[in-house]
């Protein structure tokens, strides 16, 4: 957060006295026009494209989706006993989902709302803004994902794609944080769309090619909306030297940004299982619960140590504090036991806390990168060091270990098709489906490739968008 | 919102200067007692109103309630296994139930309370007396409610009645939002208590006789409750012309007033889905998320065409976001399909944004009609489309799209007792209950009624109350 | 809240203009050093310390904890089908406690967190530091309260563990309400550490010596961390006259204050409920309900009455509204029904305000007692209140009631081991535990019995971490 480096006084963005709800870099365009009425034309023209992409959203929802099974009436499994092959009603998929479905619905709309408001002038906009774009993210982020699982022509519909549409939400959101105040309200969006897509690609080529797993979506959420943002604003800069007195935080609008980050805090450990079931669910609760809690002590205790005040800095505890949610997201279901959890809680609050004291001065000296809401503090490398916890913990992964679930913990470990193997393990399992034999290391080879390509295909997407 | 619409600057009810914690008109009155002292005696008359209420409830609960089977220690079933006639542990009623009840209870008491605080000068005074209010509405609706369903002389407290006292206690708070400002604390205690027995009544009526389903309570709870409260305050529109400056909003009562709209918008699922189970309630869900969504971007969008500055307009995005809640409450469990509910979203955003920019202030000048929060705008409007909605979708349904689940959806579509057709029926349903055979446009046909019979109910009891 | 009693303005101490991000009293330590750097370089020492005790934590639960058997991929019965002897899909313990779980998680973090923020200048302070006790506590508590139900000498860690440290950090946040603004950080944290211990060796000896059951944790979580709190702060009390301005609430913090509240109420029945089950926990929610409303009307009725001007009393607002769900909490799982949770509430919130409006000040007259947040009206007498309804409705306790389901609501009335009594009833519960066969009459003795000692244990375990 740049009031606190100096450097960053001397940063990027043009972002004073212009409402990002009107525009945030409009103001030269508006000069040329001269007046209010300018400014009302512009204002009119984002409405007008906003309610084309609304229409389009439409279109594409009646011509592509359907309710998956479970929400279907005309699916006759809805009014079966079980007995005659109808669906469980102890065991339906939206009660089993749908608490930790809300759960993350509040992180993405109120937590990082809130946690926005930070910035002084942007507070109310911030809120506003994340909401409409949020709002949009979904819908697309439905048809986005669905196109790579259509289901005779049609996407599926149902409370696993909401739940992705919110992860794929998450990601714009965090991109957002890097360049908030560097754009057009316009800009953000037409961004928007296109990370969405990207993102969609890059999270299906990784589950589904590389077969590489990540619970809490650290790598295909975190890793990739922090470069993606980064890389725009990176494609951004500029040479100009603006003033960025409207970043500082004030008083209240500190507590409000504590709203977010409570929230946050709080419901991580929805976030990170929400996706998963049975005894792997158990465990992301678990490790996150250390993870998170780990961390929060040690923020506050390294922000003591690197102070040179002797007040909180609440950019470490408003931040810092949830690096150890991201850090434990691709091993959170796996047997990290508690105390890898809590490991890895204070790696990652140190990371984080020393990433905005030291790491984002020095990449704006360099770089000349400016990181709004110092998203690669809170979501680059703590989602880098979870991809690699998550490598490691697959590299450590045995069969005596986690027993006949490993299979189901790694998908691509289980035996191959016909094999006798397979067999075997059915006879436990029943349904599992027959994988690709993958030894422990080599699928922790995948872990890392999915990582990379997720680092490689965040950066240069978002140095493109941003061109 | 008056502060935006110039004509109602010279509107009817004087506000300024009193709290509302003691009392909002109140102020004529304490010129003739003259003192300070005046004040604190009608305060204190004010308490003993309200402790004698308590001491009421307190007597109709002791006589009148009793704990529902599944929470009730002497019910054997509660201790007996599954095998031996017990309920089976794996589905109970809390379990299923309370995830949701809780998201509708965070919406009654944190969501409306925080709205309301846009209001300048009585954001603590809004948040103190909602809670006030609502807690004595509960209680009271738990009696109303249960008087038109008693099990042996006794009302059955459990889950269902709770989440429909929440339910009968929105009706309330909205109609709260028409007339806040305009009356003292007192009336409109009594205002509630008259309110909720008259919702309770209508409630009854629409889904015992006239059998018109509404899963969101769009009908019962926001068109009652909506013109209810407007024609209350139509009965109190006085000739003076008040100073309306204290409506104004301030920059921080709007991000409080966010935290409402924010937990509104993220938990409306949850309030369109609590009442019903099995694949309806899923539904319910999903078509909610949509038309919230659809809603959300179109609010911002209108919002945007309809604008004379170059500013994010807060009352459209604090209210009219939410009206696709609203819109799709009847229809939320039936087969609306996820493009159905981004129309609904659509026209429920866009009628939302006009409402408030330009019906509001007609209905303002022709019947100098006041409405404080624009409930009209939020929930009489997308209430009655929600009514309609409903109707059609009722008029559109077959056996062929719901199986024989059309007559779970639509308990009087049923067969009529003693007949084949149920025989037929409920070899795959069992314990189906006869209903009155009724045919789809039939039952769409009910569905008006109700919308109506609710409308005039709403629109004659209001009127009464406010004299 | 003292700046509402004229007597406390002559109290205890020093909390003015000295951050608690800081450091409260240290300001004496502070003239010695002279300047700044010395403020820095004790910040240090204590970020030092607290990374220290993070560093404690890491290798304790390296040491000591492991997962409990449903969150273990190696426990075969996570793999199996429930045929094959593995764990029923549909009933996880996960599944069962996480909802209620968050919202207890809500409770501690954004409700207590918020509720505190009333402090004018300690607003963002009080969260910050909340948040970094809660979360040591939470880590703290696991360990602890583990050591009194090892496991093959591993301590099983779970989603009731995880309940079970957020109830301890409950207790540890209550006594921070009586003493904070006395203190440095670092002794609040000591402070935190000693309570734990205290609070697990308490709660054990209760439940397992003295087998007094309190399902909502009213004894051993609320009288426990208030009169530990208040004895705390009786053994910091000093002779000088400090300046108490700083505890004046102003209009934001009080909206940001009611935030907290609010959540508090909400969720309130989640805490009562969280950790017992079946038709108990439904039980627990209903009565929780009832309660709370009762106490909400109650308070503000009362505190109408006993007012001295004419506005709402904040204090009242924002915490008496609360004592009705620490009053009913420990018996709120059994047969109280409605209508005796609507008079304990009643009584609940009479108490409350009576207590902030006259037995606070007064034991500030004759204790020299400062209680800052006033958690004895809050939490103590209510506290108390808990534990006699609690020890009543045992003593009313029969199995013509409770059916057979008596023997689970309170173990120790179980029939001893290898009688015939024993026998009869497994016929319908199988697994019960032997018990004590304790009469009614005796079981509420030893009700009373754990409330006195919880009582005593508090009192002299504050005293000597005071001193």
């Amino acid at each position: 957060m740049p009031e606190r480096c100096g450097c960053c006084t001397t940063a990027a963005a043009t972002v004073a006295h212009v409402g990002l709800g009107a525009a945030a870099v409009r103001r030269r365009k508006v000069s040329r026009l001269g007046d209010a009425r300018g400014r009302q034309l512009q204002r009119m023209r984002d409405g007008l494209v906003v309610a084309l992409l609304q229409a389009t959203l439409l279109t594409l929802t009646l011509l592509a989706t359907q309710y998956e099974p479970h929400a279907d009436a005309s699916d006759s499994r809805n009014s079966y006993l079980p007995v005659m092959g109808g669906f469980d009603q102890r065991n339906l998929r939206i009660t089993k989902h749908y608490p930790m479905f809300q759960d993350v619905h509040v992180m993405v709309f109120v937590g990082v709302g809130f946690l926005m408001t930070f910035l002084k002038k942007y507070g109310y906009s911030a809120v506003g803004f994340n909401f409409l774009v949020s709002a949009l993210s979904l819908q697309w982020a439905i048809l986005a994902r669905g196109f790579f699982e259509m289901d005779n022509g049609r996407i599926n519909v149902g409370i696993t794609s909401m739940l992705g549409a919110d992860f794929a939400t998450v990601a714009v959101i965090i991109s957002l944080g890097a360049v908030i105040g560097k754009t057009t309200p316009l800009q953000l969006i037409v961004m928007s769309l296109i990370e969405i897509a990207l993102f969609a690609t890059n999270e299906w080529f990784g589950m589904n090619v590389l077969k590489a797993v990540d619970a809490g979506g650290s790598m295909y959420v975190h890793v990739f909306g922090a470069y993606f943002g980064l890389a725009v604003s990176l494609a951004l800069r500029r040479k100009d030297n603006p003033d960025f007195s409207n970043e500082a935080a004030e008083y209240h609008s500190d507590l409000f940004a504590m709203i977010g980050t409570l929230f946050l805090w709080v419901f991580w450990p929805s976030f990170n299982a929400a996706l998963v079931t049975g005894d792997n669910q158990y465990r992301a609760v678990i490790n996150t619960y250390f993870s998170l809690s780990a961390c929060c002590v040690t923020a506050f205790a390294v922000s003591s140590l690197v102070a040179n005040d002797n007040k909180f800095n609440m950019v470490h505890i408003q931040n810092s504090t949830l690096a150890g949610g991201v850090a434990v997201g691709t091993a959170a279901d796996m047997m990290l036991y508690p105390y890898g959890a809590v490991a890895v809680g204070i790696a990652a609050g140190t990371l984080s806390v020393i990433g905005y004291t030291y790491i984002q001065p020095a990449l704006h000296r360099v770089l000349k990168l400016h990181d709004t809401c110092g998203v690669h503090n809170l979501h680059g490398m703590p989602g880098v060091l979870a991809g690699l916890v998550g490598a490691l913990m697959a590299a450590l992964a045995s069969e005596k270990e986690y027993g006949e679930s490993l299979f189901l913990q790694f998908p691509a470990r289980a035996p191959m098709n016909n094999t006798s193997a397979l067999t075997d393990v059915n006879e436990v399992l029943k349904f599992l489906e027959p994988g690709d034999n993958r030894s422990a290391l080599r699928q922790a080879g995948f872990q890392l490739v999915a990582l990379l390509v997720t680092f490689v295909v965040a950066v240069i997407g978002g140095l493109l968008t941003g061109n």
